[in-house]
């Protein structure tokens, strides 16, 4: 364990509590996609949300090496070659952090401070999971796919190279790659360069970057992202639920300009097409909602055909924009069900999906 | 003017005033370069910092022209293509915003919350300014040179297009260009796709991004961002004296690894080899100096020999790490002078290059 100054427990702010510097400290570091690049149907790189949990790690991609053991029949190692040689496939995939939304939550639990906007989409180019851990020789008795990063770092007091696990069902998905290619380009090093982890419809936790070994369990793994942080906990006591697939969500370009300092929007009196996109990684789409007046009443918008599974789609609606303030609200609606309009509150603000709120002063 | 629940006047935060939801929406948005990526000497896409002030606009690279006009015998419009197919030349370029460091004063003026991170380098690749303005046949008499963006906002009570001008002594400079590409792609949209201002040795806000429009004049610009924004004010009835170069710095990479939350860094006993970058944009470098002593005692750092005049340097610098809590420091000095160890407060919080520290738990 390390020293509380150092690595502390979770906490949650209090109810008059600002955004402290330490979560200022992440803020700067990490960054959401400013909501106006919900124009670009691929994030360019850059624009793309990124939560790193410790430092980027140097990796060099001619000594990298992949290993993959546990509870398999044949433990391989391979290199970069090796991968790229396998069959190649592209996914474009919508990624989110589990914590978006966390600093509009009240009270506000202490940690990376997203808004809204920890999202992107990319297209991902990779080799197959499910043919190497074939190939592997996945032994019967497989429960938990564990992924280790090269990134290391403390947090809660436990010293960690950065892992996750999927259930094997799940690993063996047919979607998932071990992504070599981001938008047609080599990974670059703050997207886990040179090989990361895609696992499409998950949040973000599970997308493992600069990853360098996968081991097969026979029991669940108990690790510290899986078994205490990534967790919707209603208290500290509470063991908590497992965070899984992306919740649905929408989301708005803010029409018209901003201020520099408050973010407020201005729109010129008139007809204004709202425009924004809408995924889920839970359950397929049936609608996106808008609404003009705080989220009091809600009007269909236009939805446009479904293309990849796990990839955002593009929304509009028409609003005429009649002088005065006015709170814009959009919400997404899947198989399972729709974006709470109040707060799905729990101890570490995972997987919070509450509608978004855009306020707008049109003249 | 606009209502001023919108668009507030510049103000400094109270002594004991933590971080707003308005500083954190921009930290969200901007980003600065993780410290780490000190290493690159170029910064990757991605990695480099970002300050911008309104949204991207959505600028059609068919659709876009630049006009160059006022003080001039023969005001000229060009596309794409023709400014591609004038002279092409690169510069390797450290970039820095003008309020680096701002959240670190006490008390803190309330804007973009930078620590030590607003900065990156660069290659960027465009047509040199100078023969531009020459074939427009700049008349005698011109004093400023007014760049005007795309982007559109509210700041300060003031709406407006971005806008900065540059004496014409130094638009003339042989080193300013206008850029198309940056580390060899053409430029990406949040960095001012498609051509932008780079004048090197400038704080940034001078590297108009979004380029629409230039503007000879034949007295001085009274723009908000030259007039108001970007001046050292000892008081905010001071007009302030104009921030025009980048002041010395030197930056470390934090040694060792980071707690995720607190950022504190933990390094092993021993002998470790500490290594950063140093610039300055006002006057040539003339040393990098160590402190691990919270900045009472210093000692040189190796210096790397000078490349390209507005390029960060590499320094490195061995420290014999024994156990217990450290404060390291690095300062760059340059012909003109060195960076303070307290800070230089001015109400806006600009050109302000304090020491960085950073402290260390040695195990």
């Amino acid at each position: 364990m390390v020293a509380p100054e150092i690595s502390a427990p979770a906490r949650v702010a209090a109810p008059d509590e600002a955004i402290s510097l330490d979560e200022l400290r992440l803020a700067t570091r990490n960054h959401g996609m400013p909501l106006e690049a919900l124009r670009y149907d691929l994030t360019p790189a850059g624009l793309h949300y990124l939560l790193i949990h410790y430092d980027i790690p140097d990796v060099d991609p001619d000594a990298w090496r992949l290993r993959i053991g546990g509870h398999v029949d044949a433990p391989v190692t391979l290199d970069l070659d090796q991968l790229r040689a396998r069959e190649r496939v592209s996914h474009t995939v919508t990624l989110e952090c589990a914590g978006n939304g966390r600093a509009r939550l009240l009270p506000r639990p202490i940690s990376q401070p997203w808004l809204d906007e920890a999202v992107g989409t990319a297209r991902w180019t990779g080799a197959p999971l499910a043919a190497l851990l074939r190939d592997a020789g996945l032994r019967d008795g497989a429960v938990d796919v564990v992924f280790t990063g090269c990134d290391h770092g403390t947090e809660r007091g436990v010293e960690q190279d950065y892992q996750r696990a999927l259930p094997v069902a799940d690993a063996l998905g047919e979607e998932v790659i071990l992504a070599y290619e981001m938008n047609g380009a080599p990974l670059p090093p703050q997207h886990g360069a040179p090989v990361r982890l895609i696992a499409p419809g998950w949040y973000g936790m599970a997308q493992v970057k600069w990853l360098r070994e996968i081991t097969v369990l026979d029991g669940p793994f108990r690790g510290f992202q899986n078994a205490v942080a990534y967790r919707r906990k209603r208290d500290p006591d509470d063991p908590g639920e497992p965070i899984t697939r992306i919740q649905p969500r929408a989301l708005m370009i803010p029409p018209g300009f901003p201020d520099f300092m408050t973010r407020r929007r201005i729109v010129d009196a008139g007809e204004v097409r709202l425009r924004g996109r809408a995924w889920s990684g839970r359950a397929p789409l049936r609608a996106v909602e808008l609404s003009v007046d705080g989220g009091a009443t809600w009007t269909p918008a236009e939805l446009e055909a479904a293309g990849e599974r796990y990839a955002w789609r593009a929304w509009s609606a028409s609003w005429t924009a009649r002088p005065g303030d006015h709170e814009l609200c959009v919400r997404a609606i899947d198989e399972l069900g729709g974006q709470p309009v109040g707060q799905p509150w729990n101890t570490q603000g995972m997987a919070n999906n509450m509608v978004q709120r855009v306020i707008v002063t049109v003249r």
